[in-house]
């Protein structure tokens, strides 16, 4: 045998051994009938397969992160009953859509006992997160847990400590009951890795869910998970959340605490990734952060800023308590076009804010090429010798994320380069300096056209030119790297669906460039049938709590619209 | 003529010319009678010299900037008046030690008569630095001056902007009326260019002021200027206030505007510069950090974070409001002992708060070898390509601060390495992470020892294991850079004076290491004598405000201790 045959087998044998440790790790009476592949659409499962009782659906079934924990404050639910629930529906979307790495379920229900009986106790919450399940993608260790973060090698790595947020999670009283698929690498707009294999889209099964935090975005759109908890260094929580109708938050950089957790490209931080919330509601997105930011993480991280949640910003104080609010919106960044129903979900958010007394200027797409030129170069930088430290068992570089695709041939945006020297990423740290001031001056500048007296309160734009596209189609995620160039918080609201018979497949003459020609043809109307739409929306580093304040706005005046159509 | 003659006329006709320019640029009856070589100590010439008035020595022998605020607020000292009289003092301050670069007596004046217009005009002041002359290191640009930062090839380059500091300076009413010495490359504790030449220390010109903002600290020290701006990335605020008996502050690095200064190693960002200011005073110091901060400077520059000012941490709300703090303090790093009256500023200070009803608690050194280490990797990273792409016209690299000195001599911090690639900086940065989490942890940890319920308020510590040395003879600036690598804020103190009668030097049968005994034998109690010495008071990062009303606590106990002493 040789030394190749030796280690592939030793990569392979590892992959088995972890899979088998997996599917023994799920509870036998929880599995369910084998769903046929050609059932595309697998989002009402967890209500027709039949083992869920009507109050873990009615549990499950919420979308109001602030209303499960009332409930759950009140004893109206117990924790061991819902994270019991949340167990269960979790392990069925695993079933349909391949979605977790670690499942623990034993361990999560001894927290949710300890909840339980704290509360009978002392006749109040633990913490703000009282028994509330809290998915994690699987980036983030958790004390005694292996963290594989998909590479084979790391088979068998066990944690010695709980990553911050893990701790601070604990202690808020959450329970981190799941972890989360991720692609291999992490730096994808999709979710497949050699480990856990591919996790698919629960409203189209042959679409993606979106990358990397595609096992969280699949799980909760199945409201296997009600919150949890993803990282973005380009769009890894906006894709994912975009592409399965869920909120999702990409904070600034150094909001949230990300000491202990796992990554690749560890070290790089002139463009640095950002940990943040998905969640079915935007209530659950502002309760983690707060949540988070009231336990003083900069007393646990030594990257987190202090800053302490700003009640006054989130009130928007300084913005007119809200009440007329004037927006940027960006229709596109003006090298491809977005699909017709990306437009519209924009169309629709103007309207619902417009009907609602707020106004809008345009905003230009500003020098979008050089953000992606860093941002791209940054994490090229060290000549893939990351991911080949990762690649030790013979386990090969994923090069494609089609499952048709000739394994060698490699996407353009993700052609390996050679390696820079350290003086090379200094420049490029002056370039995206530069880049960013002139974002910042634009912005300011924006107030001799608002007529609010301040500049643009907050920027709408796409998070992507597409809905969820079929695996291995998705592009480099220029509309959302823009933003972790700026370092500039993002929140994805989700708008609309897909509906062919209004987002018609318009004829083109011209086209953009190629990459618009490549993004126009992908859409077929009939195809992205029912797939969720979401609208990014932007402000300044470090100012979280307006970007959730505006978001509020922005998602009362959308809920408004909605029920205001219901009635026409 | 070959080539190399050419360059060679070439640098040394650039620094002629700008040395002729800069001195054609002082008014010619502001010119002294030059002084002796051998008289060292000049810290009186302004006063003796007879060029200022019994006025303009009032005005500029003031050293609470909060007072000089007032008495320009209140027009009982005109702008015109008080920015004349520094000026003066400054031109002065440097016929005796060298501390000016730009000079631009017009420019200042035309800034100060239109602040006495508009007081005039408005009844009200323009800011809160209104007519406050403020010097500033020669790395902050103003609009239309040249900035060289000590680099030939850089003669001639004027400035097409102000930097964002500059422009919130002249918002809020300051002057900046005079630029200051730096050391070539900045990357010295000291301060010595081929351009300006050596900058000298006012209390012995034998020695020097520090740097890298030494020009700043020598022109401060005669009062020349009342506050300053410089620039830190492993002490050169500290160091320098240090040795001229100073205050200096050295925030964390995105606590101050830093956009549109020039730097070296521009884009190093592992361990990045601070800017912060010097001053006679504390008042200068806070006054400066808050009024920059008041004008919320992130809407400036893209690297500073929207942190407005605390004025609940300056209060020292969440520290028992002052009464009672715990101070941590660290006698030594463990491998250079300082000098005896190091030792006793620590002790003096010590003595002061105990009295004032504080406590202390030890500070053991926590791998501080590896905080110099990972901070002279970062900015040795490429391999000098920084500097090299500065001395393009033939101009030599300063090898060494000594002027007896070979030229080709380096010393062992200065040696030039191998440049490193982006993906061993990577490592880099991760090594940092960890030390500054093992910091955090232990600072977080004290909270079982100091009997206050909090961790440590603030850690008191040397500045340098010496008072100022002589030219050349200023080792790697240990004691300073650990707070670079950790970005943590750090206070500069003024204490007292080296006494020969009490500073005596003991006698050691064995050192701690080479270095130990080199910094052992630099001691002289005679040559030292009346060189200031100061202290260093810590807190974590972006807690400026906690530091800062921390060092009032400090302040107040040593001058009560002060005029307890002299009652006694």
């Amino acid at each position: 045998m040789t030394t190749e045959a030796v280690r592939l087998t030793h990569w392979q044998d590892q992959v088995a051994d972890k899979r088998a440790r997996q599917k023994a790790s799920i509870p036998k009476e929880w599995l369910i009938p084998s769903v046929p592949e050609d059932t595309t659409n697998v989002i009402d499962i967890p209500q027709t397969c039949g083992l869920l009782t009507q109050r873990e659906l009615e549990i499950t079934g919420a979308s109001e992160v602030t209303e499960l924990l009332g409930r759950l404050a009140s004893a109206e639910y117990s924790a061991v009953e819902v994270t019991t629930a949340f167990y269960k529906r979790a392990i069925i979307a695993h079933q349909v859509v391949n979605c977790l790495t670690e499942i623990y379920v034993e361990k999560a229900l001894q927290w949710a006992a300890e909840l339980d009986a704290y509360l009978k106790e002392h006749g109040k919450v633990k913490g703000p997160l009282h028994g509330l399940p809290v998915s994690l993608k699987d980036q983030i260790p958790i004390k005694e847990l292996e963290t594989t973060m998909g590479y084979a090698a790391w088979v068998g790595k066990y944690a010695e400590d709980d990553a911050v947020l893990v701790k601070l999670l604990l202690k808020a009283g959450a329970i981190p009951y799941v972890r989360t698929n991720l692609p291999q690498t992490i730096m994808w707009g999709e979710t497949y890795n050699n480990v856990f294999g591919r996790t698919l889209n629960p409203y189209n099964r042959r679409f993606t869910p979106g990358g990397s935090s595609g096992g969280e975005s699949a799980l909760i759109a199945m409201h296997g998970s009600i919150l949890g908890i993803g990282s973005d260094i380009g769009g890894s929580i906006r894709v994912p959340a975009h592409f399965c109708g869920l909120y999702g938050f990409k904070p600034s950089s150094h909001r949230l605490p990300t000491y202990g957790v796992v990554n690749s490209l560890d070290g790089q931080e002139s463009v640095p990734t950002a940990f943040g919330p998905l969640s079915t509601s935007l209530s659950g997105i502002t309760t983690l952060v707060r949540s988070i930011l009231e336990q003083e993480p900069w007393s646990y991280c030594p990257n987190t800023v202090p800053k302490p949640w700003q009640q006054d910003d989130y009130s928007l104080k300084a913005h007119g308590e809200g009440k007329k609010l004037c927006f940027g919106i960006m229709w596109d960044e003006g090298s491809v076009k977005p699909h017709p129903p990306i437009q519209r979900a924009l169309e629709m958010t103007k309207k619902a804010l417009e009907a609602a007394g707020h106004s809008f200027i345009e905003w230009q797409s500003l020098r979008h090429a050089e953000y992606v030129a860093v941002a791209r170069s940054s994490f090229l930088a060290d000549g893939s010798e990351d991911y080949n430290s990762c690649l030790t068992t013979g386990e090969p570089i994923i090069n494609s994320m089609d499952p048709s695709a000739d394994p060698s041939d490699v996407p353009a945006f993700r052609i390996p380069r050679s390696p820079l020297s350290a003086y090379k990423v200094w420049q490029l740290n002056k370039e995206r300096k530069e880049l960013r001031k002139a974002l910042l001056d634009r912005w300011q500048a924006t107030v001799s056209q608002t007529g609010t007296g301040r500049p643009i309160d907050a920027l709408i734009c796409p998070v992507a030119p597409y809905a969820a596209v079929p695996h291995g189609r998705t592009r480099s995620s220029i509309y959302t790297i823009i933003w972790n160039t700026a370092d500039y918080p993002s929140l994805i609201i989700p708008v609309t669906k897909v509906n062919p018979a209004i987002d018609t497949k318009p004829t083109r003459e011209s086209f953009w460039g190629e990459e618009d020609e490549v993004v126009y043809n992908m859409y077929d109307p009939e195809a992205y049938e029912g797939l969720p739409v979401g609208i990014q929306l932007v402000g300044p580093t470090l100012q979280e709590e307006v970007v959730l304040g505006v978001g509020e706005v922005v998602n009362a005046a959308l809920k408004a619209a909605q029920k205001q159509d219901a009635q026409d």
